[in-house]
């Protein structure tokens, strides 16, 4: 499977997910955030799930993932544009997405990264 | 084997860790920093792991010992410059380094110790 695009937006990093992350695509978009951070110092990573319709824990535990390396490089993770629908299976399922912001949309989610990391 | 320096930069300690901080090394490293701080009064300690190629559950456990000590004398601890296949690794072990700041590298560290310490 091709790798996602990674975009840079305003010096974060944007990640559009449109399929499932499983397996080693997973793994593989988590090395590739994470080199990403170290080389461009991006302080920020906003992932666009607005596409996905169906958000199992393994996903889930799949961004819980990405978000803990890049805050260990010292980058936040926003996830936006979650579904109504995704959002009420995944606190079903138990999932916090701890260590993850979340916000709306994309909009939303750039002007809340600009204040999480003006200044630093 | 020699104790690593502590150096003094702007009021915090830095610690530039370049070798596996294992067993006494890394008690003695402990203890001094708690002295440091103690004597120094320094309101943050900067660790810079930019050397450190493997980082494994031990020396995780450490630095957050290290941390929580710092922070019962008033200290907060900030990790920089953690190499990419670290964090990955990291977060594989489970290990998500609670109580402990970080950033990019030691200039962010820096400028991010200067505001978190601000007015204290």
């Amino acid at each position: 499977m091709d790798d996602l695009p990674l975009i840079e937006v305003e010096g974060f990093l944007l990640v559009s997910v449109q399929t499932d992350l499983h397996d080693e695509l997973a793994q593989r978009l988590n090395q590739r955030i994470c080199e990403h951070i170290a080389r461009s110092g991006s302080r920020g990573v906003i992932i666009d799930i607005s596409t996905v319709e169906i958000l199992d824990t393994y996903m889930g535990r799949m961004l819980e993932i990405i978000a803990a390396a890049s805050r260990l490089l010292g980058a936040q993770t926003m996830l936006v544009g979650m579904r109504p629908e995704v959002a009420m299976t995944l606190v079903e399922l138990g999932m916090q997405l701890q260590g993850i912001h979340t916000a709306l949309n994309l909009d939303r989610g750039l002007a809340r990264m600009r204040e999480l990391t003006a200044g630093s």
